[in-house]
């Protein structure tokens, strides 16, 4: 069977004040419709049954999260005491699988992506899941560049060394770090390179073999949960083995460690939708460039992004802006200054004003 | 005795989203503290007693008034069954002030101007009334112009005829309209043209007397009403004459036909707040040009006003905006384009989006 790992535990600022500490990004509905996590489940709609859907959370969310997905058993939902990465919470959502089911696959996804050809998407996780199952492979996802961007990791892509329905399968050469400018735009005319798009699909058993080999701490840790799975001592083996686990990401920790990865080029209308300013990737802009969710008027404005839904949001002769309105708080932003809504709620925090984060 | 005639049955759209159709300008605390009516009201106190305050509104503001106001005795809030322009208002007030004492002089003023030195005022006051009571004047107030303003109309003061107490009193040799802006600097420049300030202090018959000489319309419904006056019949006069009077106001209707009428120079720290981009003449700003009503943190950000009492409003790398934000709705508009929100709140009405007018 092909099973999901939703990673569902971030708690990221840039989406502020839409976005706030007890309801990520994630959970909000930045398109206007469903939550980014409802999209991400339902895009798995098809491909695999929802009692094979494990979502790993925090606290903080949990309770509004499971509100949200309530196709999803109770007990595939799985609460991270804290934060560790993405290593321990893909290796603790493993265990689960595994237990399961000794041979399972498993595609390993962020819930909150943007995907906007849903047909590409599953024809993609189905040759995934065929090369994992048939082949015992690691297969990443690609994402064709557009632009040189430097705030994306990269995949290298080598030969394609097999097909999968109508889709080529080829060998991973190297993951890289962010790029500057310069080397992002060599990445962009060199035609090899993809943007790591943060999916990885693998059997489970892999996935902890290669936690072992090169993260043994975390595994350590992970075997004394693992002993108390399906026991009345899972939840405090859990409280007390998880916070000590160190904080490693999957690409860093395992995948850039490891040989013999496979990737498929993924074009299926991916965004990360990393700040507001991205919301024009995934929303139609109208005539006059603007992009709005909620009602918005305007007199002479132009290329802006405007978010409050069950508001009226009025312009006039504006250009450029990101305007966000919530019940109690409002960000107006230069277009050009998205990254710096993180700065804005550090401030925010730091001036005593954490009844708005 | 003196009386003060506050005229508040405006419902102007240049406050919008913080004034609303039923909440206009003078009801909203656009300086953060008391509504402007408020402060109008509390600005006559040692000048004249509570009593002797009338207020004219309108039937749909009324009852939010009159929790504003409590110390205003409910027989003194006249309530226009429609608004006629301020000819027919302040003669309606006239009516109930004769009756209560004939010879009463009387200052009519709009409920929606900022006094910035309540002391220079509370002194023109006293001065308008002793002009009016020992010579029967009519006494206007010409703000000195600080720019060459085409949005007010102008006094042009002839020699001075008196002094009371330190206050110098003129002549007034014409009233002229809004001018265009080559007349404006030339009255900026000519040091004997004022801003009319829509402040008028006379006697209560002298108003009357001058509305039957110079709008007998008027007068003859104003009489019919005052017939009816303290009679069970009352109300139903009110409301089956005043609908059929022309709206007129008083400077083109009276003030400007009347011969010689007094003025007295008025530095007050006035402003009539026509629009959101006149908020600096009233509120501090600070080191970065920023006018805040409410919590604002800018990053960035310079020489924007900001109205968003109760809420977070948050700025990165924005000038010269003004951003106003209530429960249901948001405004960004360029500073330079101020004017434009009555546009926008035509627009919104058109638009079938009156719930947010």
């Amino acid at each position: 069977m092909f099973y999901a790992v939703v990673m569902a535990g971030g708690s990221g600022t840039r989406f502020w004040p839409a976005s706030r500490a007890a309801f990520p990004k994630q959970l909000i509905s930045l398109t206007g419709r469903t939550s980014l996590l409802q999209a991400t489940v339902q895009r798995l709609e098809g491909v695999l049954p929802s009692e094979n859907v494990y979502i790993v959370t925090s606290e903080s969310h949990s309770q509004a999260l499971r509100g949200q997905v309530p196709q999803i058993p109770e007990e595939n939902i799985l609460v991270e005491p804290v934060g560790r990465n993405t290593a321990p919470c893909v290796g603790l959502a493993a265990l689960h699988i595994r237990r399961r089911e000794p041979e399972a696959a498993m595609i390993c996804l962020p819930a909150d992506h943007v995907v906007k050809d849903v047909a590409a998407w599953k024809e993609l996780l189905r040759a995934a899941h065929q090369q994992v199952r048939a082949r015992g492979r690691v297969v990443t996802f690609g994402i064709p560049p557009t632009r040189p961007e430097t705030g994306f990791g990269y995949i290298r892509f080598g030969p394609q060394i097999a097909t999968e329905g109508t889709l080529p399968v080829h060998s991973v050469e190297a993951f890289t770090e962010k790029p500057n400018l310069e080397t992002a735009k060599a990445f962009l005319q060199a035609g090899n390179c993809y943007w790591n798009s943060g999916l990885v699909a693998w059997r489970a058993d892999t996935c902890l073999d290669l936690t072992r080999r090169h993260l043994p701490t975390i595994m350590d840790g992970l075997e004394d949960i693992d002993r108390a799975l399906g026991t009345p001592r899972y939840a405090q083996s859990l409280a007390q083995v998880y916070p000590r686990l160190p904080g490693i990401s999957l690409d860093y920790g395992i995948l850039e460690k490891t040989e013999g990865i496979a990737g498929i080029p993924a074009s299926m209308g991916w965004s990360d939708v990393g700040s507001w300013s991205a919301l024009p990737e995934v929303l139609p802009a109208d005539d006059t460039g603007n992009v709005a969710v909620g009602t918005h008027v305007g007199i002479d404005t132009r290329d802006c992004v405007t978010y409050a839904p069950g508001r009226m949001l009025a312009t006039i002769g504006v250009s450029d802006l990101i305007v966000v309105a919530t019940g109690d708080a409002v960000l107006v932003c230069h277009k050009d200054r998205a990254q710096d809504v993180k700065r804005l709620v550090e401030r925010l925090d730091k001036e005593g004003q954490g009844g708005y984060l």
